[in-house]
């Protein structure tokens, strides 16, 4: 098999949640293509050391080594051009704005929402690691940001609001088709679905019908591919 | 000239401020297409009744009227499909995305530090009119508004922040090339820049730079267009 990716797991080999994962197992899966993955928790830097890099994803395709999800997407893209995932310079281009809009605006109510979920479904020298960093971060401790998860829910249903008012207009963000757009904003919820079993939309919501619509797209009509298998993810609404 | 724009205007009639015209502006600017422009005040409503619409901007070309900013960009791109703004159907999807956030994320800040200074430059009876009407969305005097800019000017600040990510890591919103989601947030500082001398940007920041070489590109460069002049606005930094 000729793409490997190093994969964010939990405590249960097979539980993946990093969202910088998804978007990498989404795009690869847009692209019809085969993509291994071997499993590894926070703390296990010494199987990516080969790399020089310390965070997931890490892929190696061939003799090729590459690492982060953004440099990975566009080394899938140039290198696998069929089923292009953003289509035009661009489109690559906008793509980059939109990802950084998704983390900087959407990510941390979702984050909020989920962390001590997280916590729980990580191997001890994880959770330690996880709960130092974190807490240090926010400056208060998991239980208490979990605590205010419906203050949260509240600021991501802000967060959506541009995203919620293109899917009253279009049926993707990326337009008429399913792209890139999509794929940023739908790992931010495989990240938490991977989790979590909090409900973080309302189901009248368009966002709601459309998250369904890209599980149905990329995970469910994909389950069968070789080499990844999106069917442990699937638990929160 | 095929192509006429009804473009919303000050007591000065030069005095162009709506960021809906400018993006059009900037549109046709981007294609070289010659663009002629009538300004007309809020409430001249009776100018733009043949198009069965109360806002502006309003196209003609030739025979063909086409109103709302958005439906105009796609009139233009698909009509004079040279020297493209998206390029592509997914950076014209993606664009919508980015246009709502510019509106649902930007254009509030901005527009309550500039509120009153956009008032100071309509004719009493348009001054009135949005007098009446922006009080009673905000539930605020404009006095009252404008006098809380420096908290707006921080909120903005804040909202920026993922575009400021994005012209970190490469010269153009929409990548290696000046596009589309370039001008949808530079006609928001066009807006202000056209009725404001408020700074609402450090001069460190990256945003800065890009909003002058935007500037250069599409105004001072394209000053000698014929139908439109770009030099009535230039006043806030």
């Amino acid at each position: 098999m000729a793409l490997l990716m190093y994969d964010l797991c939990g405590s249960n080999p097979a539980r993946r949640f990093s969202p910088y994962c998804w978007l990498v197992k989404l795009a690869a899966a847009h692209k019809q293509l085969p993509l291994d993955t071997t499993p590894l928790p926070f703390t296990d830097k010494a199987s990516i050391a080969f790399a020089d890099w310390k965070q997931l994803p890490v892929l190696t395709d061939g003799d090729t080594t590459v690492v982060d999800s953004w440099q990975i997407v566009q080394h899938l893209e140039s290198s696998y051009p069929e089923r292009p995932i953003a289509g035009s310079a661009d489109a690559m281009g906008q793509a980059l704005l939109i990802k950084l809009s998704v983390e900087m605006n959407v990510m941390g109510p979702v984050l909020r929402s989920v962390i001590l979920d997280i916590h729980n479904h990580l191997a001890p020298a994880d959770a330690a690691y996880f709960r130092e960093t974190r807490e240090a971060r926010f400056g208060a401790s998991l239980e208490d940001l979990q605590a205010g998860r419906e203050s949260h829910r509240a600021a991501l249903q802000s967060a959506l609001a541009p995203f919620r008012a293109t899917l009253k207009r279009q049926p993707w963000l990326s337009g008429e088709s399913l792209g890139l757009a999509d794929m940023l904003l739908f790992a931010t919820f495989m990240w938490a679905r991977s989790v979590s079993d909090f409900q973080l939309l309302n189901s009248d919501d368009p966002v709601y019908a459309w998250r369904d619509a890209m599980f149905e797209q990329l995970c469910t009509a994909t389950k069968a591919s070789p080499g990844y298998d999106f069917s442990d993810a699937g638990m929160s609404s």
